[in-house]
């Protein structure tokens, strides 16, 4: 039978998520090649992983099952359909030019499923080619110099695509450094024996198809239940990407109302979970100073098919929405400590937890006044280090994709 | 008879030329936008106006005709066919969002063929919507933010296409704030009465193709003669195009040879003929600090059809450029003065002068030292005023596109 | 009979005013170093200097007296106890280095006093050093690194030292690029026939001294008659100053009340001026999104001497200037245009013209919006070039130190 | 009897350091204000205490004593002399402003001294500050900002003063953010009972002198041993201050030679120990990238007192110190790691070890590559953790004043 795939809000139990632990891509990193990456900093790889294994061992404890992405990309690649579907539209004059593109294929169709997903993944310098540098671009780079671009952002499987309910989307990146994530984890979706008959559908998105200045990205989409979906504006999606979403969730029924927030213009955040996120069924831990700004925009769908009613909210977001939940109120958190400490929680991604269940969130560590806010208001919180992970600038929101979660 | 357009030299008597009136694209510059269209500062538009037409009227004064790209495109736009070719590809639910596109088409599909050419190139506000704001895209922006971007680079028409001998490509470019241009002008070579029926071949380039990292901008590309193209690799063109262009070139009989210029790494200039020109048959003009850090790589035809051969050369690019033309040396004109006023000319546009004819060139007035240096060098410098013009970075040679020039 | 210097308004009929025409300062700017240099833009020098002839020329076409800043110089560096002074103040072993401080010092204490005076504004580079080139400072230089650094924004006497009525103040100035100009402009006023005897207090700075986070530059200051001088905070101008100077002119009874300005931290502006100018009794021009934001204080003398009384004051900047000068309002004329014009001619100085008389301004010719609204209002705007002035980021009221004008 | 402070090498057996341990001024740091703080990053302060209790400790068991900056500072404070000397260098009208100085300085002459040190080091913000914030100054700030500045830099102890041989400089410091630290050590040394007896000269620096472009900080400077001293110029340290230096130690006998190290321009890194220090009699770990580029010079005595001879040597920095220390050559150890391993570890202070002894060194346990190669060399390298540490971008040798030091 298989696996009925679907997240039904941000706080019901967690049965199964994807992960990617920090690996090759994030051993690429290097001051001078770190802002193009969209990193801050570097990261002690090793010591990552360490914490990256704690945070994995809380969600296991719970009982959710974690699933990472680069065992999965690897079993996907010894399927041969797979494997040629994902290099044809990773390898090609266009990402390594003429005269290599050929031979780096015919190459990369024998490597093993192991070492070919360790290279989709984590990059390939010109002095790990292994064949010769023919064409115009390998002989113009230096040793350092990428091939294949690692992706160190996979860490962030959020991101990358979104289960809405019972279905997925596919998303078209911000950034250049992140848009090959997608066709990465499309492979998957569309070839690996766990997803392939699974029989989900995808709600929108299309690894093929250039969606310009629409593009979407898992950190900004929160399915709350009740058909709600709450989708942030700002830095990385856009209101092209949200109306497109909104009418292909309304027009499948996937969806009843999209609440589209809007991030204030000064302040736009990178991602809606960076300020904001569900701990419990009513009770959100968030930055004020960015969150008071929002307005918030109910997305219905519209007299005809292919219309969607768009009305601007006039009262705060956690009035808005509590008021689609059903609820009297949101319980809500703020960032704890003082105008100095609430800036530097924020940062260390003090509001991006995970829920596990409801009332059961993984946190880092260090952000002791937020986390201890958290329990005085009867979250469970779970810590996990960050030293390394939190360099990233996400925390363990971004750092789940959850496949198969329950409603609240 | 149909024109026959085409572009045999660098310096080849010039007799039809496309350029770009400073117009209401310049307009919308502020100091908050430049940065990201690209500009390090704002115009006064009228008084670049002034400047371009002094520009024009020298090169008409030498019997070059002098072609205007909005005229051009509003031409273009009485065809209704153009028209929808254009807008397609210009309105869509990836550009100004579901609930809006409909609209904005079939108004841009009755607006009079002026108004739209303005329009496609100079943008529109929020605030000169004269429709219904529907949708998500618009009710969230401000009445300054931008339905329809402003393409003030258009200014610079040497880059969006650029003719090689016969035949033309249309050019990805490399920032997104220039992409947009190329369709313009493609929908001009596809429909306009003067173009549609000129029978030039597209060597490479189509504005519905995705073409990645491959990108190509008219200011690295020139056709020196003797089947030689020159090209360089720095911030905007990237050896992926260059292997695709040169093997575009082979198949189709443009071009025998070219030579590919990696641009030093720290220093990657916007385009070459940023840093250097041709003056004269055996005369350039170049910013040595720069031009003496290129490494040059001959492609030629490889043993296969679809095969290229590619050699990296070892002297300088001026010797390599004298050999492939067959003169026993170039005489170089360096950019003029001491340390500051070279540094500042080459900034001031002082290498980017553009030929009329075999020892005629048009420059700035400001770069007195390199233009008296020119002159010693028997080199006659039409200069012409750059107050304002050349607060875009760009003289002569980047404001022009030469539709039809002889050989030398 | 010694020259009666002060400057009892912002308007009236002004007799005597300092400028710098731009000289060898601003030939040595370059897209390298100007940012250091506190310039967005290098300056083609010889036609700024045709445009600062030209304002030149219209104000002393209304009857004021130019005094130049080099000529003025270069004949205090006649009188040898003044050129002692100042190069005592300039050539030392934490400017030049232990090794070349003495024999510099040597050198120029013989030089002829024009050259001097250009070294004195212009700088020196290694490459100009006429002597050898001894100890550790030199030696370790590239031939186009400065010895002695120029001082491009002498261009800007405003800044530099402010008279207030009958006084001036010595500023000490926010950046290092700047400092070292109070210095060069002291020796002036200490040694200059036409100051030293003139008997005029400084009411405040002293070359000399540092002052710390105390900062203070002449764009921030307008005494604007009735006892009354503004001040505003801003990027360059302190409170730390502001407190200072108040007290000062109270204890020397120099004025009665002093209004600072807090401009918007998310908008500090460089000087007050750039956003706010008198262009009549009661007219000023202003540029709204930043004046909107200016939180206003009284400062009055206090019960005792050394105290000053400070009050915030609850009303627009505009009824809290009206109601101190007596007058039942302020007549406005913003910055002219749509958002984008508005923002344009901020940035051009389209608000810092300076005043001839009453009702009687200079502005750059670029600004068409802001003027055109200005004549509207009945002021007489004479306009001047300022292509390559403008670059500077500077107008009328930034490149002009009045050192007499009339009250009102 | 008075201790005999001196430190007479780099690597010789350590006795006595001083050190800062994090706390309060690190707690202030935010993501809006740590770059005019010099830091690229926020810290975990409570982690980061345990981090460098774990460094002290490896120390200590080295049998060296421990030194802590805040404490000695707190009985520094108790004797009232050095109360009034430190505030009156830290409060007043420049700091502060007017109406307020007065009245700190009265609160915080009574202050306790522990909490005395604490806002010495730590700062103080509005929100803190007890007493009624008259004057200019107070009433402008947001609660978050700043009356006194804090001092985070103080846990680079290395940099404020320098122990050379049997004396110490007290440094004028390149940036603001930096310039107090040296006044709050000096106190120590001139008051502190376990200093103020000591006898030992203050080669160079007076807190009360501006120095100018003179420049100097500890993290440039080593006494290599036999009248020998290293010293970098690169971002922080000037060759203005290294003339005064060389010149205040030959007059004083402090040292026979200075090697003055010019650090490439254009990867100008913070201090010399970044790139470069030693781990025993001959053996030093180096950044080669940045190594190979520098330009060594010896400074000597010159003919007369008050000159120093100059020269420029030819052969690698390296070879040039081997030579003077008498060493047939020195043993090299470099960042160790592929292109981008060496990268990071540099980035992460792989080169940045402080020696315990000969052969003995304290390094972060992140730098694995480089670690390796110096165990390989026989360097003992004992690891503390760096995940928090390491954010403010110095090592073992930045956090560590060597106070007594034997020879080797």
């Amino acid at each position: 039978m298989p696996i009925a795939y679907g997240v039904h809000s941000e706080v019901g139990k967690l049965h199964r998520v994807l992960v990617d632990r920090p690996g090759a891509a994030l051993a690429r990193l290097t001051p001078s090649n770190c802002e193009e990456l969209l990193f801050d900093d570097v990261l002690w790889v090793k010591q990552a992983r360490v914490e990256h294994m704690t945070f994995v061992d809380a969600i296991r404890y719970r009982g959710a099952e974690v699933v990472f992405l680069r065992e999965t990309l690897a079993e996907t690649m010894q399927d041969m359909e797979a494997r040629r579907w994902l290099l044809e539209r990773r390898i090609s004059e266009n990402t390594v030019g003429v005269g290599l593109a050929d031979d780096l294929m015919a190459m990369l169709m024998e490597a093993d499923a192991d070492t070919l997903s360790l290279i989709l993944m984590g990059g390939m310098s010109k002095a790990e080619l292994a064949i010769e540098a023919r064409g115009v671009v390998a002989p113009v780079l230096r040793a350092q110099d990428f091939i294949l671009p690692p992706l160190p952002n996979h860490l962030f499987t959020r991101d990358t695509t979104c289960w809405i309910y019972g279905g997925v989307t596919l998303n078209p990146m911000r950034w250049n450094a992140r848009k090959l994530e997608t066709v990465n984890i499309a492979a998957i979706y569309r070839f690996h024996p766990d997803f392939r008959d699974a029989g989900f559908p995808v709600w929108w998105g299309d690894p093929d198809h250039d969606y310009g200045l629409a593009t979407l990205e898992g950190g900004d989409v929160m399915p709350l239940g009740n058909g709600l979906v709450l989708v942030g504006m700002g830095e990385r999606t856009t209101p092209h990407a949200v109306g497109q979403l909104a009418r292909a969730l309304f027009a499948q029924g996937g969806a009843e109302r999209v609440i589209a927030c809007k991030l204030p213009v000064e302040r736009a955040s990178m991602h809606l979970d960076t300020v904001f996120t569900f701990c419990d069924r009513d009770l959100v831990t968030l930055f004020s100073e960015v969150v008071d700004g929002i307005t918030a925009y109910s997305l219905r769908p519209g007299e005809k098919d292919w219309q969607i009613d768009v009305r601007e909210e006039t009262s705060h977001l956690t009035e808005v929405v509590a008021g689609a939940l059903g609820l009297p109120k949101l319980r809500i958190v703020q960032t704890g400590g003082n105008a100095y400490i609430a800036e530097r929680e924020q940062w260390d991604d003090g509001n991006n937890v995970v829920a596990l269940e409801p009332g059961v969130v993984v946190g880092y560590d260090r952000n002791t006044y937020t986390n201890t806010q958290l329990r005085k208001a009867g979250v469970e919180v779970i810590t996990v280090p960050g030293a390394e992970l939190g360099r990233g600038r996400g925390g363990g929101h971004c750092m789940t994709c959850p496949l198969i979660r329950d409603p609240v």
